[in-house]
């Protein structure tokens, strides 16, 4: 299943996109489940994804996805971990060292946009970067969660781009502040169940920046897997249903580049990887 | 005012401590203002203090406070922004450089405690270290806001011991890990509203461990000071009631102690800042 989180007539719901590519329609999905359950995260937090499989069968779109506003897969986490250093080129292209463990930081939830709306870039900086990564959205609550379990708490993935300003980034020695400016992370444009992604897929993801690719890289190439970042984060906090795991961007940042490239109004960046999709988002200015 | 945010009788509510230091009572200010509130957070978000002052007038506490268990200050804020490295001495023990801009990462939500709960050891380190903060509690909406008008943004004040696991903060450059395990930040005991503390007020923080003084230090000797962090964090993303900023430790941690001190179970450390009161915490081990 394809599902979305999406606003539509001015109600807040969730769905599942069915049909071709050539016209997507949307099941809601709120609807279909007898509006038991507030959103996404909580359709996670009754462990209700068979449910939605079974409600899907045999039913028609409610209406098209061109008649929704999408919003971010989740709109409000609980937690948003994010994986830095987690592909060799990029460690190298930041002249930084591989450590032992991986290197974790924290995005707040209105940092991120949906697939679609504009990625915002603050007049306080030009630094402006992309960083194509895969996010895993947590389907079950669990602490200290092994390797070899690690797989039975993934409800689906999807794909981010953790947009970085990076002078904020580098004020002191914590990225927090350049890795948090509002509405700037894409999160989209749905979430692919791990039913359709058996744990432990090899996923190809990428950049285009208006056109241009800028990363391309495998996940056999993360540093730490996304077990290992399962099992680590899990042992600090517990997972809950709807906590979404960021778990790398690929070499090829705008920031290391000679010259830098940065993204301004009127650019268009899309991450894709395949088995989920293309995250497409504008570039505009923050007011 | 002193405003709580509390369990009792399985139900979750807020209220004001009133009557003396002898037999301290609570106003239950959800029932005494009709219900019309979820919690602190949406009192805030109300505009709600004034209404809240014009209950407490004349009326008698509801129940007791030793029948409530507390909960954390804001038990759900919607950001938890730290300062580090914001007092001289702390920055020299560590053996770090005083930089330009404030430095800032993030906690999460059930990384917190209450005022009497357990801060928690977890069995993957002994490192567990305490650090006296003062938080400021935002009680409005607001965006890029200036240092001269940043006491405007301010509902109040609490303790705050941002618990530390050392060795899992070193991990890598960012702290998020060591500063995010579950149920190691002491908040309390109340939040007391900035109508009794005006903006710029002096005031004095200091950690006990078992009994004996650690850190002391005032808010003069800040290097960052509570509006510069308002107008920082407000830069970067908007401020919401309820969200949280801690402000900084004072020389003095732990670690940096020698031999280091660490905090094991048994162990109760008390976090005094003048004006707001004593937040009070046993430490156990994390099962």
């Amino acid at each position: 299943m394809k599902l979305i989180s999406f606003v539509r007539d001015g109600r807040v719901g969730f769905g599942a996109v069915v049909g071709g590519d050539a016209a997507p329609g949307v099941v809601d999905l709120g609807a279909a489940l007898g509006g038991r359950h507030a959103d996404l995260k909580a359709l996670l937090a009754a462990d209700g994804l068979g449910a939605a499989a079974d409600a899907l069968r045999g039913r028609a779109a409610d209406f098209p996805l061109a008649s929704v506003r999408l919003l971010p897969v989740i709109p409000e986490p609980g937690k948003i971990w994010c994986c830095g250093l987690n592909y060799g080129e990029h460690v190298r292209e930041t002249n930084r060292e591989v450590t032992e463990q991986p290197t974790f930081f924290l995005r707040v939830a209105d940092s991120q946009v949906a697939h679609g709306e504009p990625m915002l870039r603050p007049p306080e900086s030009v630094q402006f970067d992309y960083e194509a990564e895969i996010a895993v959205i947590i389907g079950k609550a669990g602490r200290r969660v092994s390797e070899a379990d690690a797989g039975q708490y993934v409800a689906g993935y999807a794909c981010y781009n953790d947009g970085s300003v990076r002078d904020w980034q580098r004020h002191t020695s914590q990225w927090v502040p350049g890795k948090n400016f509002w509405r700037t992370g894409g999160f989209g444009p749905w979430m692919v169940t791990a039913d359709e992604i058996p744990f432990g897929t090899v996923m190809t993801l990428s950049t285009r920046l208006n056109g241009v690719e800028m990363q391309r890289a495998t996940t056999e190439m993360m540093i730490h897997s996304i077990a290992r970042q399962i099992a680590y984060v899990s042992t600090i906090a517990p997972l809950a249903p709807g906590d979404v795991i960021v778990t790398g961007t690929p070499g090829g940042v705008g920031a290391r580049r000679t010259p830098p490239v940065w993204m301004k109004a009127g650019d268009v960046c899309e991450i894709e990887v395949d088995r989920i999709g293309v995250l497409r988002n504008p570039i505009a200015d923050d007011a």
